[in-house]
């Protein structure tokens, strides 16, 4: 007990990833993670907690405690409304403004930087970028786009870059794969590096672990990357990149973790975690 | 003209790609390129021959020449009785035992090691692996699977592979991309770094550039690297997996050839490569 409170010393927020952490999505809209809703929430614990372990005791009721929270998600089938809506659905207490997601960080991108986008993505997103100029395209977009990751959408987004003078390409996240209730499911990550590899060019990411991601999610509560700690269950865009940035870090033993260290070892990651195996 | 006799002293053999030097694939089996069944052919060249280059002058119709021929492809959406019997539809003098392909390739290695694969593979050269064992797989098998690379076989393939103690992921080839006459598509290769991101592996490649299978090439008409060219339209499986090996290169201007040196310089690569607009 006495090493927790030294290791989380000073904290005075939380960045919460979502999906993983708070729910599997799935069939259906998926399912929360047992203890979740509760940890989250600003009303009471329940007295009788069946998943209540260790770190209960010391971080009940996140919007209850003096933590500022904010969730850092890497979501990309759902635009923020329609997350958001599924959550609370679950019996999250979570609103839109609470949330950074990489759709909206994206399209302020595109907006500074003169871009038109050929979009690759999931239609569960598509109303992020209504205000979007998408004609003649000068950069490709690719999200977690799902079923539409056909060879001919797949060749489509790689034709436009190929005719590009200087190939864009933006990848809202870099996620090897998540966990759906049904197992687990491949992300962006892959088919980001499948175009950067028939391009010959290097993808710029918009989500965790991008430095700037993390900083406009800490900039939304007002905090230093050393007062705020990381909670998500992907070992390189939360925990590594949050350390990258000077953040604190938790790895949930739900979702995508998988006790399979020879995939770390092949990583060649190492990364001073603080696993839970279950953080709720 | 006496600098390519230099460059060419001591040639025995020439090793031949087909897709992109001989024919563009596409709709209708795909088209020939200019003045290639001419200069395959055991024939006499024709009197009147439009597309007669340089090369045609001391290259004349190769199965006529002293030089040995093999054909060294990594198509993999067709099998080599479907490939050759193309070829012949389009001119060509050319017999199945003339050709190196990756699904025979890997049928062997699949025998020797004791591997049963899950393909996710084009249904074109499906009949390569009929004699294959794939009950209970212990491995995957990519190739140019086309239209094939759906986000739900995509996806099957890694959680073969994220199933697996030791996952073993076989590519045939590991090409950027192919022409074909409608336009640049995708190859396997994407593909295959899409799913050594996903799973933390490293593919093993059948196909060009492997020495192996240079050298299996070679083996077949009994000539060693020194003594051969290989002649392709691949800057990375073509020219550098042969320089490798110890052979000497030809860069056709056809099939994938695009003189955009921005992208080469992005591939970081430096390969003392001899340009021709057109070989033939």
């Amino acid at each position: 007990m006495a090493a927790w409170a030294e290791r989380l010393a000073g904290v005075r927020g939380v960045l919460l990833d979502i999906s993983g952490v708070l729910y599997d999505s799935g069939a259906g809209g998926g399912a929360a993670i047992a203890g979740s809703v509760d940890a989250v929430a600003r009303r009471p614990h329940s007295s009788v907690c069946a998943e209540h372990t260790l770190i209960c005791v010391f971080v009940p009721r996140l919007k209850r405690s003096p933590l500022k929270v904010r969730f850092c998600t890497n979501e990309s089938q759902k635009s923020r409304r329609e997350l958001v809506g599924l959550l609370q659905r679950l019996g999250f207490d979570i609103s839109e403004g609470e949330v950074t997601a990489p759709a909206p960080a994206t399209c302020q991108i595109l907006k500074e930087r003169g871009l038109r986008p050929h979009l690759l993505i999931h239609d569960g997103v598509r109303s992020e970028f209504d205000d979007i100029d998408m004609s003649n395209p000068n950069c490709v977009v690719i999200a977690d786009a799902g079923d539409s990751f056909s060879y001919k959408n797949m060749n489509r987004a790689f034709q436009v870059l190929m005719e590009l003078e200087n190939p864009v390409l933006i990848s809202l996240g870099k996620g090897r794969y998540y966990k759906e209730t049904s197992g687990l499911m491949l992300d962006v990550g892959g088919y980001m590096k499948a175009l950067e590899y028939a391009c010959g060019i290097e993808a710029e990411v918009v989500g965790k672990p991008s430095p700037e991601f993390f900083k406009s999610a800490l900039q939304a509560i007002g905090l230093e990357a050393h007062q705020a700690v990381m909670i998500g269950d992907d070992i390189v865009g939360d925990v590594g990149g949050a350390q990258k940035c000077g953040m604190r870090a938790l790895q949930v033993r739900t979702g995508k973790f998988r006790s399979n260290l020879g995939t770390m070892v092949k990583l060649r990651m190492s990364l001073p975690i603080v696993y839970r195996k279950q953080l709720f």
